[in-house]
């Protein structure tokens, strides 16, 4: 990268931010990476594993970074960006990791000081894993990143980011906030929620026929480990686009339910071989 | 095993009859395994694979066998007992691995001459791959297989069958063919039909979002690569208890609904918190 960063201040140093944190200094795209939670014995540990250079429980050393990486659950980034204005240096890039975009990004692009630019960014490469223990330099290669610019997106930040993530090794990809906030509700965040909610219907009849589940269960719930807090949070704060399609699903459920009723295996197998075909698009 | 078989006639030569044809002549509890299907073609190329001694598609080849194993789909099997019927040697043991039982164990109970002796048993060790190119001799190694034992079940049968399978490296489990139909309805037969309707969701809504997909989707939709057939099949055959826990599902899902809409974020937080706890005690 032709021109990198001085000081990263990554806050919230989780899978996602300490990936990040770690791919930074692995590719020399930072001299130092500053990490930022309210848990400071997190933040020591995570400082001996080489994961952060420094860290620090207070936003005042916001004022040392080129680029801040928000990387809490998408709730908290308001609070966090009204704590930080006041620090802030001219030409600072802000940057987020979150799983949701349309609102949130509105909201902090009108709470930023001029002269400050943001970018929103999504590496779909996250995982039910949490914690920087799981952290990798090479998390993001080959993985996917939607960056979702808006009218009020600078330019030169916004090539500076996409560069960024490509020399990290992802493959980037644009959208508006609106779009990604659609898209991952379909791919995503309704999915995730039929995944808590069949183990949540085991855990209602008999919590005891678990132990029976093969391959199959174990695949389709294994999101349900995801982090509580996180996904509360990304249902909530995209709860629109995923309401509509968890209607749209329900309609399909219906659908699919009163041809097992009327034993129409003939229509009921072509809807199978469809679903089957569209999936195995993406092997 | 102290006494095997002499010939196994596996109906059916997929990864399941195919898996079990190689793990049976491994471990030497039979000398031979014949393999039927109306298709010679694929037969042949079992017999080149080593996965089977030999072939026929005319099941009078069933007065060789002592052991019979139906791997096709469920729907198929009562027609497959009226056929061989006449042909099947006293002593005989039949035994079937499909995914359902309660209804079709009863039928084959009642079709069958005395002193040919049936037990269901179910492998929990398919996977969405279909066809005998991806049998292995281990496929049971450490995996669990129920057997469904009735009033009419022979005691030196089952415990043949059962041997049978703990030599293959199986944890064996018994269970009533009802409650096995209603365990599987909820841990594996609804769970497939969810990964199939949310990849028809997909499709119905904008089929080209699926390459958006992180490993999340990737895993819930995994199985909806399954066999059309075998699945179509299960679904109409176990329908009852498939279409009870859907509406339990449905009314789980209803809740978290709710609580979305309402921004209930405790409450939302914490029914994500039981699913997380219930999905790790199987890790």
């Amino acid at each position: 990268m032709e021109e990198g960063f001085n000081t990263v201040l990554v806050v919230g140093v989780g899978l996602i931010g300490g990936s990040l944190a770690l791919a930074l200094k692995e590719k020399k795209i930072t001299k130092t990476v500053i990490g930022y939670s309210r848990n400071i014995e997190r933040l020591k540990k995570a400082v001996t594993k080489g994961i952060i250079d420094d860290f620090t429980d207070a936003l005042d050393k916001t004022s040392q970074a080129d680029l801040v990486v928000l990387a809490t659950p998408v709730s908290v980034f308001e609070a966090l960006i009204s704590q930080m204005r006041d620090y802030i240096k001219k030409d600072t890039i802000i940057i987020d990791v979150g799983s949701v975009k349309g609102s949130i990004v509105e909201k902090i692009e009108r709470l930023l000081p001029s002269e400050v630019y943001f970018v929103g960014t999504h590496p779909i490469a996250g995982s039910e894993k949490t914690g920087f223990e799981y952290a990798r330099a090479d998390l993001f290669i080959n993985s996917k990143v939607i960056i979702t610019p808006t009218d009020k997106t600078a330019m030169s930040a916004l090539e500076k980011v996409t560069q960024m993530w490509k020399h990290i090794g992802a493959d980037v990809e644009f959208m508006s906030p609106e779009q990604h906030d659609r898209v991952y509700a379909l791919v995503s965040h309704l999915p995730h929620l039929l995944s808590y909610c069949l183990v949540e219907t085991v855990a209602q009849f008999d919590k005891f026929f678990i132990n029976y589940a093969g391959s199959g269960f174990r695949d389709i719930t294994r999101v349900a480990k995801s982090s509580p807090e996180l996904w509360s949070d990304i249902f909530i704060t995209n709860r629109e686009n995923i309401l509509n399609f968890l209607e749209m699903f329900t309609n399909k459920l219906k659908q699919m339910r009163d041809l097992i009723l009327k034993e129409n295996i003939t229509q009921l197998k072509a809807l199978l071989e469809s679903a089957r075909k569209l999936r195995e698009s993406i092997d």
